[in-house]
C-alpha cells in the first residue's frame, strides 16, 4: 500500500542525517497522501543506516495503523493534527537540530535577521509557550500538534509563508508541500537559527531587517510575481 | 580470556573518534563481565587507528593486570571504582569531549534546558568538585572514582538515571548497562552540552524545563511505561 | 561562445559548496571577458550537482542574454554594475556564507583584527547602508550594485585592495581579477569574519591591528615589493 | 641532501590541513638536524596538494639557501631563530588556525583551564607584545622570532614545558623535539584554545586549574615519573 510514497519518505528520512540534522534516531518526517487521506512514517526509535523503505509505517489521521511491522514514530500524533488542520501541507518534519533546538530551549523566536531568512520564511519563526500540566499528562504529542496550530492562529500566521515553528523547551517541526520541501525548510531553519545566533553575538542590539526586505526576498522566490529559479 | 569482551571493548573504543568525541589518545572505553567480576580496558596512549582487540587489557577490580601486553589506561583505577559501587552498571566511557570538558573546566552543572536532555538524563548533568591536594597526590585516580560515588550520593542522584558526570577542570564520564550504551551516552552528553552552552548564549536568563516536560520524555523511554523505540 | 570562460565559470561555482560556503543554491560566481565585453554567469537556483559547463549563462553588461537556455542568476545586474564601473575586476561572487552573512545582517564592519585579514584585505570589510523603499521596489538588484560603489567611493576604499564588501541584512559579495581569485576572497572572507567574531568574544574590547602590521602583511604579499610566494 | 628529513617535513606539512589547521596556504613546518645544523621547510605560498618532498628548501640558520628549486617559507627567519637559542627544538610548525589566533588577535594568553591543557602545556599559553614600528619594518620574521625568545625568557617559561605561543595580532608557533611533536603541539593548542574560549562564554568568572592539578597531569605525561602511555 502506498509504495511510491514510502520510497519518498524512506528517502527523505535517509536525508536528515545526511544534512546533519539529526543524533542518532532523533528526527523523522512523514508524508500525506490526499487521495486516501493516510500519512507514512517512520518507525520509532530505528537508526537510519538500518531503514528500508518497507519499514514505513502507514496510519491513518486518527491514529489507527493500517499497514507496517513496527511502531510508527512516537512523534505520530502530532503529524496528523498538522495535517488535519492544513489541507495544503503534504509533509511534515521534526528534528532536535542544534541551533533551532538551542533558540526552543532558549524559548525565543528567532528574528528576521536577513534576506536568507526572508527568502523562505516570512516573518521570525515562532516560539510556542510551554505545555501545560494536563497537556502534558494526557495525548502529549496530541497536544503538541494542537499547540502549534493555536499558535500559528494566535499570531496570525500563515503556515505556507512560514513553514516551520519551534516547540519551547524541545525541538523544531517544518512542513511544506512534500516530504522533500519540509526536509528542505528544515535545513534552511537551521541555518537561519545558526546565523541570528552570531548575529546577536556579534551585535547584541541588531535589528531584524526591515518589512520591505522581507517583501522583495520572500517574493523575489514565491507567488505569482517571483522571478528565482526557473521556471 | 574474555575474547568477546575485548573484541566488543576494542568496537567501542573505536566508535569515540568516528563520533568526534576524541582527539589523538584522549578518550577509554571499558566493560565489566560479571561472570568472572573482571573488566576489559583500552592500553593507556595507543592511537586508535593502531589499536586492535588483542591489545586489550584484563583487570580485575584492585587493579591487579590478569592479561594484556600493554599498561591499561591511567585511568583504570577510575574505571574500577565505579564498577566496584554499581553492578548494574557493565560499560565505562572517559572522554575530553569539547563542549562537555568546557563545562567541567566553568566548573558547572549542565542545567536540564530540554527534551533532548530529559530523553537521557533525568535531572541536570553534575560538575564534581574539585579533588583536595592530599587526593591528587596519592591515588588520584582512584580517588577521582571515589569522588564521583560521593558526588552522586551528595546529591542523590540514581545513577542509572542520571549515566554521566563531569570532573571539575578535568573531563567527563559516562556509563551504561554496556560499553555501547555507556558510548552512546557520552555522545548524547556532548551534544546536550552543546546545546545548553548556546541556549544561554541566546538566552541569559534562560530557564531549566520544567518537571513535568522532563518526566514525560524520560519516561517515555525508560521504565515500565515507555513507548518509545520497538519492543 | 566562450566555451572556455564556461568550462571555468562552471568550476569555479563548484568550489562555492566545496569550501561550504553555500547551502543549496545560495551563491553564484560569474567572470567578464574583457575581449568581447560579455560575462559569463550561473543559472538562477539550478542545484550545484546538476550543473554542467553548458549550463552557464552568457550576458552582455546592459542585461541582454546572449546565450543560454536557462534564466541567470538573479543577482547578475549587481554583478554588472560592479564589471562597468572597475575595468579590472574579472570575476565576481555572491554567497550568504555563514560568519560573513552574520556580520552583514549585524550591520557591521569586520574590523582588521590580524595578519590573516590584512594578508588580503587592506582596512576594515565595509558593511553597505540599508538599500531605500524606492532603491528595493524598482531595479533591487541593480541598486545593489550600485550601493556596493557608491559604499566603496564614499569610504574611499579601493576594491583592488579590499576585494568583498558585506550588504546589510543580504550577504556577502567578493571579487577579483579572475573568477578563481574571487573564489578564493570569498573564502578568505569568510575565515576572517569567523576569527573576528570569536576575538570579540574573547576579548569585547579588543584593538584592531596596528596599521605598521597592516603594511607588513599586504604588501608582503601585494605589489611590486612582494616577496611572499614563489614569482 | 637531508633526503630522509625532506620526506618527514613533507608529511608533517600534509598534517596540517589534514587537522584543519590550514586554510589554503597559512602554515608550514620544519625540522633541524642537528648533525649539519641545517634546517629543512616548506617553499612559501605553495598549495598542500602540489607539494612533493623534493619542493623542501634546505637551510643553514644563516639564512642561506643550500638546496631547492623555490623560495622558503617568508617565515624561515623566526624558525631559524627559535632553532639557533634552543638547541632541544627538532621542529617548529607556524599557523593562523583560528581558535588560537583569535586569542592571538585578543591580545590574551591561554589560561590554563584543565587537564586536557596541563598534560601538554605547563602554564598559561602565552600572547606576545606587538612589535615595534623599527621591528616590523626592517627584519620582520627575525625580530618575530627574538620576540618570541624575549617573552619566553622575561616570563621565565621553558620552553620544553611550554611549546608553544601565540604572536599578537598574527597567529601560533608551536614547537617539539622533532616536527612531529612540533605538529602534534599544534594540535593540542588549537583544542585548548577552543575549550578556553568555550569555558570563559558558559561562566565569564571562571578560574584556571589549581597548581596541583597541572602538576599531577604535566608530570603523569612527562619526566622521569611519567606513568601515562607506553615504555
Amino acid at each position: 500500500m502506498l509504495e511510491k510514497i514510502k520510497e519518498l519518505v524512506f528517502e527523505a528520512n535517509k536525508l536528515l542525517p545526511k544534512y546533519g540534522l539529526v543524533t542518532f534516531t532523533w528526527g523523522n518526517v512523514s508524508a500525506y497522501d490526499k487521495e486516501t487521506g493516510y500519512m507514512v512514517i517512520k518507525p520509532s526509535g530505528v537508526e537510519y543506516d538500518k531503514l528500508t523503505p518497507d519499514d514505513m509505517i502507514v496510519m491513518d489521521l486518527k491514529g489507527n495503523k493500517l499497514e507496517g511491522k513496527l511502531r510508527p514514530s512516537s512523534d505520530t500524533p502530532t503529524h496528523a493534527e498538522i495535517y488535519k488542520k492544513y489541507p495544503d501541507i503534504g509533509g511534515v518534519v521534526h528534528t532536535h537540530s542544534s541551533y533551532a533546538t538551542s533558540w526552543a530551549q532558549a524559548g525565543r523566536d528567532i528574528p528576521l535577521y536577513g534576506t536568507t531568512h526572508a527568502d523562505y520564511f516570512y516573518g521570525p519563526i515562532p516560539c510556542t509557550r510551554l505545555l501545560m500540566d494536563e497537556e502534558i499528562k494526557e495525548d502529549y504529542e496530541k497536544n503538541t500538534g494542537k499547540l502549534i496550530i493555536e499558535t500559528l492562529k494566535d499570531r496570525d500566521i500563515n503556515p505556507i509563508y512560514t513553514p516551520g515553528i519551534l516547540c519551547k523547551n524541545h525541538g523544531v517541526f517544518t512542513w511544506g508541500t512534500d516530504e522533500k520541501e519540509a526536509v528542505h525548510n528544515a535545513v534552511v531553519l537551521e541555518e537561519v537559527a545558526k546565523m541570528a545566533y552570531r548575529t546577536e553575538v556579534i551585535n547584541r542590539s541588531a535589528s531584524p531587517a526591515p518589512d520591505n526586505i522581507r517583501d522583495k526576498h520572500f517574493f523575489r522566490k514565491h507567488g505569482e510575481n517571483a522571478y528565482y529559479g526557473q521556471n
